[in-house]
């Protein structure tokens, strides 16, 4: 099956609303083995929707198209489905009873007006799929080897939808079970990597791979069909251990997880460690000003191991919360690797943890008035009495700086534990 | 000028991220009143993308690329522009010295590979835009009419190139001038504040006005367009001081900001303010984590006025470090009215400052053993001495619980600093 997903409305080509919708689908069709050719998004408007559908089915032969199913004037989709088979749009008298029992359940406030009446008009010889949290239903039609399949826009009507009702139907036309994982990298650049896995990305073919690019990490997925979901799986597993026996040192997580959401896994894994060895931590932030602590307390149950988070904006506060000495200070300036070796211990020390992470740097847009460039971090992490400070140099506005000191950190602290580990 | 974006890249065919590129440059072309006809997004694959221009320039005379212009093999869609216009590429030498300087710069453990020297390929002719933050630069070609322009896919390299080159080159095309103010609310939904409003923007004309609701808050845009930039400010200004007539006190900031990387400025609002009034600052975070911290710190020059942040997620940590009574815990529980009172004095006494804020709550999953519901936050802000203590119920998951009550504790602060003002 090659399919096209379309999306209709002009609050998409105004830039209004984030297309969150077709991501969803893409990911989900991915996931069962679904070829997504191409995306688009056109206006609601009648002639270009024919268009549309015409240049779709030059290469595709199902079309699911996301919004356009509403109430009002502009909603036009399922008459231009219907047009485009030559077909005519009837009253579901079944369906308006539902549509009427919901809108009176759901939308006390709201008057019946005679617009609520079209969504009940439906394409003739439709396939129909219910929706539970809207008026409108979803829409399949098929013709001459080509599917036309209606969604409703709402992310909260189309979601549920799509799982309760399209992807059995969806399923049911194919055989085949599909398993992805994502394997995930630090210290090692796109470029490199690629270079280095470049025999597996030349010769893939099942299980399929790719490499994707995030701000300071790189991940990889490892995707396998076969006819049943173990068979699947072996293959990716396979693959995976070949690839960790080739860039296993710079691999931090092999897991499940989908990737739309976040951008790295890094504090996960910090989080993790740290309560399974039950150990404790301190942060003392000052260029990154409360993001590693924030990112750590996003893990529930956290609070057993996070004792304290310090913000040392202000010099004074490096002095007196920290203990870092003024000599210190005067002599190698709040960014240095001195001061980032004091503001650790300091932490780790005040707050009597097992674990402390500090930083230190310039985000910019202007230096501290001293030589040292925009950028300039220092990352220091302790663990029972041992330290280890590294320089970077980061490039990017204020927030790519913190979100990069961040993941450094983490990393750092992930390989210091590592090391303690083995 | 009829445009048509178009994205590149399998891994949004696949669902792996969401395409934001789109979002921002339709409402960036909407702002300079360009009219966007169509999205398209396309594989990897030099056929389907050429395939995609021939599509493109029916409708549209110019077709903006984001994506395909990295390192890599499958990086194709600068030589697809060329091959489009029958053009070729050329290595330049000039180009790729700046981009060998940044990769040496920044990227200090990456081996430098031969396809690094990919990127210096431009084809013949082209118009080429900057890269401050990466190594592809900006591309445009014009040819019979016709007009390609490429951009970087990561969006940290192509917003800042739109911004500083792009646009501008855009906007000399046109003889309009297009002027947009920004209009923010809080404490108002979207739904009230369109039926306040319903007159006008049932009305509108030119200035156009759009309303966008982000969590917690609402947004409005006023554009204008005119033969100069001063006849359209005008036009704007006029409108928002009538707006400002008659939902004034909703409104917590005028500005020219673009609304793409924030949903909010409640905390630039406070950052002024503080800098303004020459008032120092101590937050003590459980809930939030670090979240208010980092969003004041995101403010150049608030090392002033920031003078430390607590991140007391333990109750330990709550009693040694702020100063709140065993008592009080046991008897009202972390997340009280009477705990974050005594948090956000224990705050402002410990590190002597004008004004402080704290919070607790509870951020879910689960809740925290009693029976307090998840999404039950405290709210508290000082100012020389007066205490103020909102209480709140959040619902979402951690992130948007933890979103809301950083925002509704600016807000907090924002009215007590007006109040004291007047």
């Amino acid at each position: 099956m090659n399919v096209e997903l379309m999306s209709v409305g002009t609050e998409l080509l105004l830039g209004d609303i984030v297309n969150t919708n077709v991501t969803y689908l893409s990911r989900e069709l991915a996931h069962i083995g679904i070829n997504v050719y191409k995306h688009t998004t056109v206006g609601d408007n009648k002639e270009r929707l024919l268009q549309a559908f015409h240049n779709a089915f030059v290469k595709s032969d199902t079309v699911i198209v996301t919004g356009g199913l509403g109430p009002t004037e502009d909603d036009i989709t399922s008459e231009c489905a219907a047009a485009y088979f030559g077909r005519t749009s009837y009253f579901n008298e079944t369906l308006w009873q539902k549509i009427e029992a919901y809108l009176r359940k759901y939308r006390k406030n709201n008057v019946l007006t005679a617009n609520n009446r079209k969504t009940a008009y439906v394409p003739e010889g439709a396939l129909l799929f219910e929706n539970r949290n809207g008026t409108a239903p979803g829409v399949a039609l098929e013709q001459d080897g080509k599917r036309i399949i209606l969604l409703p826009g709402p992310p909260n009507e189309m979601k549920p939808m799509f799982i309760q009702s399209v992807k059995p139907y969806l399923q049911s036309l194919s055989n085949q079970c599909f398993v992805s994982r994502y394997v995930r990298f630090y210290d090692i650049g796109e470029s490199l990597l690629e270079t280095k896995l470049k025999h597996y990305l030349d010769t893939q073919k099942n299980p399929t791979l790719a490499l994707y690019a995030k701000t300071g990490e790189v991940l990889l997925r490892i995707t396998a069909s076969a006819s049943s979901e173990e068979v699947a799986l072996e293959l990716v597993n396979h693959k995976i251990a070949e690839i960790n026996q080739l860039v296993g040192k710079y691999i931090y997580l092999i897991g499940d997880e989908t990737i739309a959401d976040s951008q790295t896994e890094l504090h996960r894994v910090i989080a993790r460690e740290l309560l399974a060895r039950e150990l404790t931590i301190s942060v003392a932030e000052s260029i990154t000003g409360g993001y590693i602590s924030s990112l750590l307390i996003e893990n529930s149950g956290i609070s057993k191991s996070f004792i304290e988070g310090i913000i040392c904006y202000a010099n004074e506060s490096k002095v007196k919360t920290l203990g870092v000495q003024e000599a210190t200070l005067k002599r190698y300036g709040a960014v240095s690797e001195q001061t980032a070796h004091e503001m650790v211990v300091g932490t780790a020390k005040r707050f009597n943890t097992d674990v402390a992470i500090a930083t230190t740097g310039i985000a910019g847009p202007t230096n501290d008035g001293s030589t040292k460039p925009v950028g300039l971090v220092f990352v220091a992490v302790y663990y029972k009495g041992e330290v280890s400070v590294k320089e970077c140099q980061f490039n990017g506005n204020r927030n790519i700086i913190r979100e990069r000191t961040a993941r450094e950190a983490f990393n750092e602290l992930r390989k210091m534990l590592q090391q303690q580990k083995n």
